[in-house]
């Protein structure tokens, strides 16, 4: 365990308070200006030195020929230049006194041969010099919280709570659209690995289950290097921070395709699901499923029990999230005597209070979004709640033409309303400290969900996807408890 | 089978050229008002009467006091009215010569008691004069293809070529900003078939089979009603269109729903996988896959055999198709030497040829939509294909920069880019007559991605989702052939 964050090796590559970067030009279609074009985009606060033998200026950085002149000695060093040039290159910077490297640069170990060779030479070198590094063939690093994006692809300069470790960094880059556009988050912090010549996956859960802005971990995995260290980092953070696994070795075309993507030797998926479960780590069976678990588990209090009620006003959806409830292990309690005597005022002679509750309409929107969802959170049968949500804006609207509202403070008012409704329902699930986890089949666009998701309640894009993402949590607090039980209390 | 689609008694609930319209009034926020103004707003081209006891004008056309005053034999009744008044209003439409009805109003079978003799009552006026309908408690029918919109939500005004007969109204009204913003689909035509007192999915099958504007079919299913004319309209309408099902009544949470949502006895999973399976259905495990398969199997040919080759420039998104490629049954052949000879130019030092083809980076952006998929579809090895795209529209223009296109024609030479590429893409699809099917992480607010979609290239918003309805094609491959085979062949 990580007396401090600080202790571990990625600290300062995670936080870097100044950054040599070796590898940007003023040719802005090269991959290493494209990084560091992003990380000047973003508005990282810290120093930056770009190297470079002939340029003065770097995208208008002043540049040095050398690191050795560099006016200080940088946290980190950025290393995207041709293969043949990196040892040399880290050479030069344990000369001058830098001890932590992010190596994107590729041809390594993943193409075998000589590239095994000069994956040896680098190791040894920073061994030499104390520098630990990630990569090489890793794409970089991304914490939003210091607004550093050092990746080729513009983010979306979103803060968020989902911190990654990833064996390939496209599940880092080419997810900040879809974690903006899907839940309205970006990663607290992600790590590309890459080959993990030095810093590997166990190194990436420590740091993670250390970092304050990170309240789930995500991880993609092609293979695992160090299993033992992967469970005694993965058993200890589970503990307190949830981790959520995606592993695609496990069937024999994955296998293939891990070999010659990062040169890694996958293992059967039953290894794999005994490595995950004695580590608490709960696993996910595609890219979806990690982002969904990930944003429900950082999002929701744990529940007590598998016990959940849902409340919809659309039939269909919600059969389909009770039939996805009972195949993800969440049992859906009849409502007691007492629940059933305070919604009846809310009911419509067409609904239902069996569970689903299912409103078919709601005479008045608002009780939707408190009077109703208080009601079922304080059911003490239940642990948790789905709701489903068709938030239509034009029917605010005309509900307030009909209220008599004029017609140019309506904008505003359906504004305030919006907010209004869903601050009260995420007010709501933290009062009850139940998780409340709504499903809906709109998008982003439409200003209930963005509402929602950006004041706190979770809302996933299915009711299939709903349940599973409350399945993760009641299996994440079974693991952590199973795990609490394993091991032995150290007293405060 | 029907001999001609106007055989089906949906043929003139789905194309009436003529509706006398109740329970629409002034009263904007009524139901029925809503469902009046869905149609006029979506451009229904047939002619509309609404029936009106006090109302001179409802929705600025012309109402009438009573049916029998309407100057001609609409082809649909359209029944939105307080339950009570329901059946009198059935029977004098009978009276007047109408012989369809779409009856919306609830409170009939699915409140039980009462409500059943209700039912009961509607099913003998409708045989009497020989009316069919759908309903009663159905959200009603919309067919895009004659920008017929009866439901109360708007639509996107999309057409498209998915068909669905649904026991929920919501998967067709709520799923128009679905299919509109996942797939550039709308519905070709959909059924909400309420509680089945008179036309069933049996029916809703028969119809969709024989309708020419329908490639795909996609059933929700609480329960099955006549069992043996479902199978037997299934068999017939699989072998030359694709069925997906999606049933919720499987496990117990689900069944309960079912029976409070339309009184529905849901039966066992296994009972429903049996029935699926010798009906030629394809099964799918939530709304998301539901769509996906109809999506892909209305958008691709179906492919020979169950191989397939991946084409990606990013490692992990590969490898993770790779892996939901073998969990579908999916095998990833090795390429063949000739392949891999008219590869080698468009491969850079970094890519790799084993299959996933992940070529890291293309030198020619052109190459990724042309040169490289066409030798991938001429390899014999390959039944099918799966690309991955990632698509930057900024990389697009950098190129432009790049290549000294003027600032001002930029904006222009990228979209007739994109345009070209697609088409491109598309065009080899069907020139080869073999499934690709793309995944991106990526929705359509990208250029490329809405392109494809709409050049007729289906994409996918994950590998495994890609994966899985590849996994579907060659499903519905083999229950078509083995259907064939079991059929007794009719002489021509």
């Amino acid at each position: 365990m990580l007396a401090t964050i600080s202790e571990s090796p990625l600290y300062r590559i995670a936080r870097p308070e100044s950054i040599a970067f070796f590898g940007a030009s003023n040719n802005f279609s090269a991959m290493g200006s494209s990084i560091l074009n992003s990380i000047l985009t973003d508005g990282y606060e810290g120093r930056i030195f770009p190297v470079h033998p002939r340029e003065k200026k770097v995208l208008d950085l002043a540049a040095y020929p050398r690191v050795r002149d560099l006016p200080e000695v940088p946290d980190l060093a950025y290393i995207v230049l041709p293969t043949k040039i990196v040892a040399e290159t880290l050479r030069a910077c344990g000369e001058k006194g830098i001890r932590r490297a992010v190596i994107v640069t590729a041809g390594f170990n993943e193409v075998g041969g000589e590239g095994a060779a000069r994956q040896d030479e680098i190791k040894a070198i920073a061994r030499d010099y104390g520098i630990r590094f990630t990569g090489p063939n890793c794409i970089g690093v991304v914490n939003s919280h210091i607004k550093l994006n050092a990746t080729f692809l513009p983010s979306l300069k979103r803060p968020g709570f989902i911190g990654m470790a990833s064996q390939s960094g496209s599940f880092i880059t080419q997810m900040f659209d879809y974690l903006g556009t899907r839940y309205g988050q970006g990663f607290s912090t992600g790590f590309s690995l890459g080959n993990e010549a030095d810093i590997d996956m166990a190194d990436g859960i420590r740091y993670l289950g250390a970092c304050p802005e990170t309240r789930a971990i995500a991880l993609y995995i092609e293979s695992i290097r160090r299993g033992r260290a992967f469970i005694e980092a993965a058993r200890e953070v589970s503990l307190t921070k949830p981790i959520v696994a995606f592993y695609v070795g496990g069937s024999e075309t994955g296998k293939k395709a891990c070999l010659s993507h990062t040169g890694s030797m996958a293992g059967p998926d039953r290894l794999y699901d005994g490595v995950f479960k004695q580590s608490g780590i709960i696993r996910a069976r595609s890219v979806e499923e990690m982002f969904d678990f990930c944003y429900a588990l950082g999002a929701c209090p744990l529940p007590e029990g598998n016990r959940a009620v849902v409340q919809t006003h659309s039939g269909g959806p919600g059969a389909a999230a009770a039939d996805a409830c009972g195949r993800s292990g969440i049992a859906l309690p009849a409502l007691s005597p007492e629940t059933l005597e305070k919604l009846a005022p809310y009911i419509p002679h067409t609904g239902s209070v069996n569970n689903p509750v299912d409103l078919t309409f709601t005479k008045n929107p608002l009780d939707y979004f408190h009077a109703i969802p208080k009601v079922l959170l304080e059911e003490e049968a239940a642990d948790s709640m789905l709701v489903y949500f068709l938030t239509s804006v034009s029917m605010i609207q005309r509900a307030m033409v009909g209220l008599g509202v004029p017609q140019d403070a309506i904008g505003a008012q359906v504004e305030k309303f919006i907010e209004e409704q869903c601050a009260s329902l995420a007010a709501l699930m933290a009062s009850h400290n139940k998780p409340l986890l709504g499903f809906s089949f709109l998008t982003r666009d439409n200003p209930f969900i963005a509402g929602l998701q950006d004041k706190g309640v979770p809302v996933l894009p299915s009711p299939e996807r709903a349940a599973r993402a409350l399945g993760a949590l009641v299996e994440y607090g079974r693991l952590r408890a199973k795990l609490a039980r394993s091991k032995p209390r150290v007293p405060a």
